[in-house]
């Protein structure tokens, strides 16, 4: 399968939040969704509402074989088990892609383990909600959001453009193409470093009433510190490098904050908060 | 003046986001108001809006007098001096009031040096944008809001209810009396800490195009870094140890927090995560 046909079938292995995203997203657009879940009420649930076409908890040889596309949207060690146990029921010459929030410490190992008939092309979808659970799978998350798909030296044009496509039918806005390492260090800034900042505030004070004195900008900062514990541990550790880098700078950062604050140089300051006005400026849209 | 009647003229001293608001909200309920601001476009656009029934840059001993409550929206320092400029001009017997964001420090000077025969009951209102200037003046931001009373020894009971009541006239939703230290620590915490996180956020990397990779999550951590630089540094300096302290706090529980990521001590890291959403969960309406 070299383009997105309308009868193709895609095969969602992971049917929670983004998978049951992915799965509404295709659906609408008129393919065929298939969708393997090791929970057997996700599967069901998802085809009381009509989101997907057909499922399984216990995917035989055939049920696999059947898509014409693969997306994981599994956690990054159950998505390199899955392919390995499962990887000889794949159509031959297929592209299989992902929604992993981390590439360097999975892309290569699973391409090294792939048959060489399948074309593995990662991606990361920066969207999401504070909830798990495929009853809160909502394509609209994706609509404008940013993708980003991480090739290596293994990977053909002919993938990307499809990947990108894929992006481009669920209704993301950009699409940037980047190196694993790069994508690794990005999103332990962007993603990873706001998550720990965000359970941080939460848990670094203990304040009964605390919703009778919070303002917007403390409810902002810490919407996402209701996190999915056992999905971001892992994905903290997978990133462990990059992230510590990350929360390093940071700490810094803030650190000579309070040295300024506490020494009272208030056109230091100043100065730092006009940097942060004018950056925040201009990526806001 | 001890009620809330609608023939009261209510005097707006410091005609900003914050005191446009007042103005506005006040306005809709019936009262006269008039207004003091140093610039006079400020004056000018909201007479033109009708947010105002009078308003001047250049204050009169008759205008100020005509007030029979007055509410101060200006910067802290700036405050302390109008009061000490102005205040032989006041009506015997009037209420007066602020929206200012720190207390300790400018409470007990402001009651030892005013007239005996006007009480000052400090207030601050837990709203507001990151915009500022009156244009952006709105008094929805004041619906559901939070709300804050500090009175001293030198208040009378009279006075907190008359400023309680002022705040359910305009919409507040919860009302908090607490002493001046106690406020100073919150706000230190559920405000002032999160414009510094927020600010060292945007500040700590410099990526290009950085909108392209971003999610909800950065967005939300930073909308607030877009900062007045001018009033935020008063602020944190005249807050400066309760503020030191919640930021060390913060720093020290974000370092563990690294820690764990480097010891790669998964579990810790989920009890902390687990902690994080119980917490966010209670206070989230």
């Amino acid at each position: 399968m070299k383009k997105w046909i309308n009868e193709n079938v895609v095969l969602i292995v992971g049917l929670g939040l983004m998978g049951g995203s992915y799965a509404r997203g295709l659906k609408k657009l008129g393919y065929r969704v298939n969708a393997i879940d090791s929970n057997p009420d996700s599967i069901e649930y998802a085809l009381s509402q009509g989101w997907i076409d057909a499922g399984t908890d216990a995917p035989t040889k055939e049920f696999i074989g059947q898509a014409d596309a693969v997306i994981f949207a599994l956690y990054p060690k159950k998505l390199m088990e899955w392919i390995e146990q499962y990887q000889d029921a794949f159509q031959p010459g297929i592209y299989i892609s992902d929604v992993t929030g981390i590439k360097g410490s999975i892309v290569y190992d699973i391409q090294k383990n792939l048959r060489k008939d399948v074309e593995y092309i990662p991606a990361h979808p920066i969207a999401g909600r504070e909830k798990s659970g495929v009853q809160y799978a909502d394509p609209s998350v994706f609509h404008d959001a940013n993708y980003i798909i991480t090739p290596t030296e293994q990977n053909t044009k002919e993938a990307v453009r499809w990947c990108e496509q894929l992006a481009r039918l669920l209704g993301f806005r950009t699409v940037t193409v980047m190196s694993p390492e790069e994508h690794d260090e990005m999103i332990g800034y962007v993603s990873q470093l706001t998550h720990c900042i965000a359970v941080s505030l939460m848990t670094c004070k203990d304040i009964e009433h605390l919703c009778d004195y919070t303002g917007d900008s403390f409810r902002d900062l810490t919407r996402i510190a209701n996190i999915n514990d056992e999905m971001w541990s892992e994905l903290f550790l997978m990133n462990k490098e990059a992230l510590l880098c990350q929360m390093e700078g940071f700490i810094r950062e803030i650190t000579d904050l309070k040295e300024m604050i506490a020494n009272e140089e208030k056109e230091e300051i100043r100065k730092k908060m006009r940097l942060s006005t004018k950056r925040r400026e201009a990526f806001d849209r």
